[in-house]
């Protein structure tokens, strides 16, 4: 990091006038251990996740739109396979536990720990044993991906109702009321939030989750592709590859992963700012600040691969750029 | 603009979560003419000037870092070299008056106005018909750049100490107060900054441009390179080509070609917030609000082919995702 921060001051440039693009480089330096890092192959994983929840009519979808936008990611038709072209990133999609089977595809790995979560305004998610089966399933696709090459890693998701058990998660580290956490996903009705706020505060009470055991409140309050996302997280983080997360589900597996091992926290980039309520609550018990705020709230990694491309831009001018010396430009004058 | 804003309520996401990437794919839509508009080709027009104020001590770098840059962008070293290859668009530099003549090259356009701007703090910095010249050269290289081959303009600029003529311009046009316009720029310390106010409050007194005439601005406050980027920003709109924005000069630019011509507005999308003082006021000055805020103050065009990817990404996802009939995927239920 000293090296890549030395670097950044003789480049033919005012000193610090790439704001957050130094800021990112000299990150990515100490989280690579290069002192010019550079980001070839990159990778967005997208878990997707059924919730037993959505019984408590949380979500403005039905739960089969978590099946078929899978298939959609599988032929290439959805926001995320656009977006990650655009960056030049690889979609991995992964099932960690969708409702129903599908078909087999070169592009979909196959982890299902169950047929959807248990309804957390009921009971648990899921069992301890579950949660770390997620967990350990997202790493080994973090390892398998990095034989084939991952220089850095943006996280994406998809689960109809996933919102839900992100707020529990949120609320139940954070400490924060529901109701300031808690926001209307893809889109609910005022009536939707409501019984959205009632299921969060529901799952908080009989689950009991506690807040200093990070696989508690996975297994309590639940979501298979939140643990799968961890999982991939502190793989990412001990192999010391940048992670980009994405929005309000990715964050709380972020916060799941920093509740597990706090250091993984030097390892995340927040991508942008979910437009999701709460997520300022998220970023900030992570001590990370959004890169972007575009008003998205679509999950599937959008957002982590659009700051993706920003972190790669950032690592380019610190191995690319000319210095004063080299380009015989002269530096700042005494005043 | 309505085809596009239909199309993107049928795609595979919950309308409107794609945020501000829906909003620019259809104001790109608009600008263009094209219900699902493609920028392939992708230019940024560098203009560079030099800038009499100099003498007054506004500027922490000295005059000749001018010259000095422009070669770095010929030899591919700068920023912006580095993030236009990133974001796959070509760079095109213009000498529009730097202060000593430059080899020549392929890669440079030369439409010299003249050995750097006047004085501003002790008169014009240019006649009326300079500040026509410059504005129909920046047409010119505009069109030059069209028949090669242009869907989208981003602008940049280099000329050491043109934050003051800029802040000049801002203050002249919106009326607010110089110290809430000028800022430290490529960073002048307490007493620079205060030179530069003082040397801008001289320049709207002694010089008394009129507001309501954007070229009478152009030419008492000047920057040949700021009335290159006003013709070039004037002659893309003409064309129907979008036009991102860079930072606080490339703003400057803007707001004159918008004097000029009111309905330019509609073309111009605001890359990033300068971290230079003032940037705020002439946003809201031109309505516009800008997709990053990186605490970027480096100009070159920089910000602005940052935000050129992300204006990319909005029109692939309105061209290239499905709908919710092509991929089979249910809509939003009724609640």
């Amino acid at each position: 990091m000293q090296a890549a921060r030395r670097r950044q001051d003789i480049l033919t440039k005012p000193q610090g006038s790439l704001g957050r693009l130094e800021d990112l480089s000299i990150q990515i330096a100490g989280v690579t251990g290069q002192a010019t890092p550079r980001l070839e192959h990159k990778v967005v994983l997208v878990m997707a996740g059924d919730h037993g929840v959505v019984a408590e009519g949380v979500s403005a979808y039905p739960q089969e739109v978590t099946l078929q936008m899978v298939l959609n990611f599988l032929h290439g038709g959805a926001a995320i396979n656009v977006l990650a072209r655009h960056a030049g990133a690889r979609v991995v999609v992964v099932d960690m536990g969708v409702a129903s089977d599908l078909p087999a595809s070169p592009g979909l790995r196959v982890h299902k720990i169950g047929y959807g979560t248990g309804n957390i305004a009921r009971g648990p998610a899921m069992g301890r044993e579950q949660a770390i089966q997620a967990i350990v399933a997202g790493a080994t696709v973090l390892q398998e991906q990095l034989s084939i090459g991952l220089d850095v890693l943006a996280t994406g998701d998809m689960g109809i109702g996933n919102t839900t058990p992100s707020a529990a998660i949120a609320a139940a580290l954070t400490g924060q009321p529901v109701e300031e956490i808690a926001g209307r996903g893809t889109g609910v009705d005022d009536a939707g939030l409501q019984r959205k706020i009632q299921a969060i505060r529901r799952a908080l009470e009989i689950n009991q989750p506690d807040p200093q055991d990070g696989l508690d409140v996975l297994a309590k309050l639940g979501g298979f592709e939140i643990g799968g996302l961890a999982g991939a997280i502190l793989a990412a983080a001990a192999n010391r590859r940048p992670i980009v997360v994405d929005g309000f589900i990715s964050t709380a597996a972020a916060m799941i992963a920093v509740s597990l091992a706090p250091t993984v926290r030097d390892y995340l980039i927040a991508a942008h700012t979910s437009q999701e309520y709460g997520h300022h609550a998220m970023m900030s018990w992570l001590g990370v600040s959004p890169l972007l705020d575009l008003k998205m709230r679509l999950g599937e990694g959008s957002g982590a691969v659009l700051a993706m491309s920003l972190v790669e831009a950032a690592c380019k001018t610190l191995a690319e750029m000319a210095t004063f010396g080299e380009a015989g430009v002269s530096e700042k004058g005494a005043e």
